[in-house]
């Protein structure tokens, strides 16, 4: 028997950013020039490359725990489960908790356990770990609660992803404007058909060359004797990185589970820059010799930006719940998951609904 | 065919932390209250209780990820396979990187990811991640990765504990002196015998009044405007936390395994004080009626302080290199692996040699 997706949930953080937000910050480059075209240029570069308009940043009462446990709920809620009955928690980030206007990350205890104490969850046998994949690091979790699932270690799986990419910014950056909030939630389960659920995934780590593509490193601004650390990028290279590897990865996924390309209704994928996304996509179809379908790749990153981990999930019940425009997911529907991020990390999923 | 550590190894800091060296060290008690006395006698007391004479320190120059390669290519070389076989690669921490003098925790990438970079290995199917889980953190890969195993996902696992507890210590809590820095790595490999290798485990995660009974907090000296946080404990809820719940999960491991407590020629158990582990040794020999074996309970505390998920792997290096006085694991020996820390987790692994 196969696992199956039986709740979503999600939190979408209250404080909206426009980019015109960011027309009076101060930019500089990467090796600490400033920059010779205005903002207003930029942003409009920026926003015809990423497609994003506008972000997410979490309340400032709230840390990263908190927003998961909102989307926690949800989830459960969704799933129609007793929370005493959940095996598993299994929560994917990057950055921890971190309090508004703060520098550290905190991770003691680790974030599943803070979401299952929020949760007032009592079963001891409720196992809660973190996992740290950069952004596929939610899908990450429900690979690993397959694995649990099968082996028969776990019934019911709680898999997280939750990020507040707000907190670790560069405001001297113009990649700060890709990053956003968010949470987003699911509950995996034991289901009781043989051909629905996780049919097949794949999973990859580029590190020879590529473990630094994204870092934490010092602000574009030099300010004396401040050593603060932000998230860095270096875009060029992850765009070509990814187009040249997460195809592939998505036909591993796809060839295992042993369905036909056409089968595919939607494909969910991380969003960190939409003319990217849509080279994926277009590579993915060649690599099949087929016409992308219309309306294959439902896109959140307009509105609410780069929300690592929490991207996928957020997207996944956003559809399921018709909260996106002209996407749905129905019975018998297959889906590719795919994500790339921080590692450099890649996966891929097929999921039959 | 069950899995077997065919490898193990482990890096010592090199820097020698006497008990003395906290002498002129300005302690406050939780209530930041200043002590009323002396050092000499703080000194005395910890000592009586943890056992802990020294603690490691790592050099000032390496990360937590440099030392967990030392460690990793000592275990690699020691199983004496290809580290492009290697399919899974899971760093147990909870702090990640952080530099000497600095306060961030850095996790991009992640800490598997800069393993795998500085070893050089290019498989990019071996799939790097971090895992979170309080000291409990490395036998939970250990489970994790031999899940894998049998579950056919991976045939070789690289699994890692690694800390720099040394760089979140308030230096104004006597609790510092624990608190120490390691590293630890095994291989786990698909064996070829069904009754040597990984027997059975146990995994708990109590969170419902436990969650903050190690958290991340302020220094025990009020400084104005400074906000850094720092690992602390509520160390007597602990003591009897883990006397009332680590020798049962002790204890479901061994049952699962179906071996008599006669058999469990060596126990293996995280240390962060010695009486507290002689209480529980003592306890988990009472549920069964028994009598504590002599010399059951390999030490490393008095010498090597807390170093958290690195303490139960370099332990088990120290005893299989012969390193060790005393203790030593042959061919055919049970050994009982336990863990109990922030989260709170607990664990416990049978494991036949």
């Amino acid at each position: 028997m196969k696992s199956i997706i039986t709740g979503t949930g999600s939190y979408i953080p209250k404080i909206i950013k426009k980019n015109s937000d960011f027309l009076n910050r101060e930019f500089y480059g990467e090796k600490n020039e400033s920059l010779e075209v205005s903002n207003e240029i930029i942003i409009e570069k920026f926003k015809g490359i990423t497609g994003i308009e506008e972000r997410r940043y979490l309340e400032p009462e709230l840390q990263n725990s908190d927003a998961a446990t909102i989307a926690s709920k949800i989830a459960i809620q969704s799933a129609n489960i007793d929370p005493e009955e959940i095996d598993q928690i299994i929560f994917a980030h990057n950055f921890g908790d971190i309090r508004f206007n703060d520098k550290q990350s905190d991770m003691l205890p680790s974030l599943a356990s803070r979401v299952k104490h929020l949760l007032r969850i009592k079963n001891p046998n409720c196992v809660a770990y973190d996992i740290i994949f950069g952004c596929p690091g939610w899908l990450q979790g429900i690979i690993q609660a397959d694995n649990f699932i099968q082996a028969g270690i776990a019934k019911k799986c709680l898999v997280i992803g939750a990020e507040t990419l707000s907190r670790v910014v560069d405001p001297h950056d113009r990649d700060s404007m890709i990053y956003s909030d968010g949470a987003g939630a699911c509950i995996l389960e034991k289901g009781n058909k043989t051909n629905n659920g996780v049919l097949s995934f794949a999973s990859q780590s580029f590190t020879y060359d590529e473990a630094n593509y994204l870092f934490f490193g010092k602000s574009n601004k030099i300010i004396p004797n401040i050593h603060t650390r932000y998230i860095k990028m270096y875009g060029r290279k992850i765009y070509e990185f990814s187009l040249n590897n997460v195809p592939n990865a998505m036909k591993t996924a796809l060839d295992k589970s042993g369905l036909p390309i056409e089968k595919i209704k939607k494909i969910l994928i991380h969003q960190a820059n939409e003319k990217m996304d849509e080279a994926i996509i277009k590579r993915f179809y060649q690599l099949y010799d087929s016409k992308i379908p219309v309306n294959i790749m439902p896109m959140s990153i307009q509105k609410l930006g780069n929300s690592s981990v929490a991207t996928v999930p957020t997207l996944l019940d956003m559809i399921l719940k018709r909260n996106l425009a002209d996407h749905e997911i129905n019975d018998g529907d297959a889906v590719l998951f795919a994500s790339v991020g921080a590692g450099m990390n890649i996966n891929a999923l097929v999921y039959q609904f």
